[in-house]
């Protein structure tokens, strides 16, 4: 039995340059997660996203370039994984409209990012509304188009974004009601564990506290910046702390327990700090030396990026337009010809039983039987793979409700001779 | 001096079938107006649109191909105007992101159409947002990209829409205000003339009023609904009123002022109400008759007609695809291999000053000339042809200021000095 592939999707806002805290919080683990066996990861460059709070088409450009390039220089293999970007993709934003259309503003009107915003201007005494573009309003419908669009049954984030995570839910589940099954209902994935990195006063690393450590910068400008991490007083000889000491607690992020065990030693026995600082710096250096050199060649030849990031949108485009296509049908954006024209006719055909096949976030694949109206009538088990439910729904179709043995169950209140009687509809139909 | 071309836009909205109103007071006149010189005519089936307010996929085809057909059928041609589906222009939705996020939210809480569903919500005594779908909130922002992304000048509108258009104006205004003049600011242009045919019962022809003629129905089906036209009671031989009478009014929007004349006798010398029936069903056939055939023809071949619409697709998107090219580059989505890449040269190349060219609502072809901060120096004069925009601008490069006279003057409190140092600059730069 093989088991069943979990898509996995994460996306990488472009506006600004990773630095080491970013790559041991998000780069590294990512980068090891995208090597998991049964699984098929996307990432993608979020520039899209990045219009939203930057105006600066030049930062937006350089970011999309450092990042592409982190992230390949991390290990990030682009023939293993996904890895795109956003506007790379015209399928993302039509399905962000067609996603609007089935969209209660009430909904957007409760995503924390933008309450956030207006509870900030409520609070300066200014309108609800001020300086909120549209773009933050409408963030969480681009977002759910880029899940949905490649039906990614898991998609890891912070837990600032479980409730936008939700709204992607209830969009896709709209979108079924209405047209069909044709997404998965993604499901948000917390990680409790994401490490973060002191900086070098000490507090959480980031740009806006001005106290991060470059990641792809010259070696020197890092050995620079690690020699200025802020330590106490205690001089050579004297024992020192490794509680609330930031620079143990960046050796330990890329050390191993050996490792760790010998700087503790070493602390105790009183290191001087200039000394724990050098042996930070090179233990880091290791690590970070090899992708460097990869870095600089990556963002000294945008071309080699441009055919990378091209080459990953070729290759989420082969599912995106086959997809956007049948979501256009699902809708009614349709070749005029391909199709019965008279809506007399649609609507009777429409009206049929129909078998609707779809794959759970659990990665298992279902059917389920419903009426013309869309009640169920038969809900199937999981399957391991489309084909085995194909198989279930064609066994059915022959053989009637003799053939749905263990395959599938009678929908609560649906009688024994519904279900006869749609097969049968279904059929002449 | 050839007279500036003037682009027209509208949108038809794909979820109905045309009736005798909409062909005499919408599809009749934009057709004669298709033909005017010194115009270029964009017209488009508002497919997106369409999914705001209705979720049978069915009608919305049907719809699509009805209206597609009316529009050939009462004599568009598609050799000379711009005639495409919106959604095969996938430039739109693109487009409509861009400007979502130069869009302040505020300007879309004010839109009529968004403001009236709320106040009928709070009426009823429910939430404001009820039943409001983000597809109703965001509709200012895809009409404005159905508009800018082929830099229409004028929209005809009816009333109700003019708030909307303005509404365009100013995200078309916001985008160049922040990535430079890309957009054509649109005007509205309303037609106060515009003609409304009463319909059976004497109220405004209207299918919520269930009193239509339709419009390429069977000849026979024409004759009983006219047939049906509800009259007063005077018998053949009394004198009859035209005034308040729906028969002649609908008579007069398609007799002449002859024939017209003629009728207005018929009815002092009380002609009966089934001769003046009949009258008019034969009045309006012989214009209706031969674009009935064409009609019938047109909805019976739906493969012509989608060859009829990826044509007209193919030839918008000769202009939006470059253009969305133009625009992407601008907000910052770039081939990272075209550009300068590093932020700070990028940064010093941006703070040089420029001349920007563009097209004025008026037709005529400007530019103007701004220092690195985007401050305004120079201002052209119009020109007929983006070429002599292009020919002053190159002379201003060559001569200095000399090379400006009676093409440019310079801005308010603008030194001549100020502008010989931008020309500098930007020689240098």
């Amino acid at each position: 039995m093989n088991a069943p592939v979990v898509r996995y999707l994460t996306g990488i806002t472009t506006t600004g340059t990773p630095h080491l805290g970013n790559y041991v919080g998000a780069i590294r683990p990512t980068v090891q997660a995208s090597r998991r066996p049964g699984t098929e990861n996307f990432y993608f460059l979020a520039d899209y996203h990045a219009l939203i709070k930057c105006d600066e088409p030049a930062r937006i450009q350089r970011s999309t370039l450092e990042i592409a390039a982190c992230w390949l220089a991390a290990g990030l293999d682009p023939q293993q994984v996904y890895f795109y970007r956003q506007s790379d993709i015209p399928e993302i934003p039509e399905l962000t409209w067609l996603l609007t259309c089935v969209t209660g503003k009430g909904l957007l009107n409760r995503a924390h990012a933008y309450k956030a915003q207006v509870d900030k201007n409520l609070a300066a005494g200014v309108e609800p509304d001020n300086d909120v573009t549209a773009g933050l309003f409408m963030y969480p419908v681009l977002m759910a188009a880029d899940i949905v669009m490649f039906n990614a049954h898991k998609v890891p984030v912070g837990r600032d974004q479980v409730q936008h995570l939700e709204m992607a839910r209830d969009m896709a589940a709209s979108f079924n009601h209405l047209y069909g099954e044709h997404f998965t209902l993604p499901e948000a994935q917390i990680d409790e564990t994401v490490a973060t990195l002191p900086g070098l006063d000490g507090r959480k690393m980031s740009k806006s506290y001005d106290n991060v450590i470059a990641l792809f910068g010259p070696r020197e400008q890092m050995r620079k910046q690690i020699f200025s991490i802020v330590t106490d007083s205690r001089a050579p000889g004297e024992p020192k702390e490794v509680e609330g000491s930031a620079l143990f607690q960046i050796y330990q992020a890329f050390a191993d327990q050996a490792e760790t065990a010998a700087l503790r030693k070493a602390y105790a026995e009183g290191i001087a700090w200039s000394d724990a600082k050098q042996l930070l710096f090179e233990r880091i250096d290791r690590e970070i030396a090899p992708m460097r050199q990869r870095y600089d060649e990556l963002v000294n030849d945008p071309a080699q990026l441009e055919r990378i990031l091209k080459g990953g949108a070729e290759k989420a485009r082969a599912i995106a337009t086959p997809f956007i296509g049948r979501l256009r049908h699902a809708v009614g954006l349709r070749n005029l010809a391909a199709q019965p024209q008279a809506a007399g006719k649609a609507k009777s055909k429409q009206a049929l039983p129909s078998f609707k096949q779809y794959r759970e976030a659990d990665g298992r694949h279902y059917f389920k039987f419903v009426d013309g109206g869309g009640a169920l009538l038969l809900q199937s088990v999981g399957f391991d793979s489309p084909q085995e439910a194909g198989r279930a729904v064609a066994r059915l179709k022959q053989e009637g409700l003799a053939g749905a043995e263990g395959a599938a169950r009678r929908a609560e209140g649906v009688s024994e001779a519904q279900v006869k009687a749609a097969l049968a509809q279904l059929a002449a139909g």
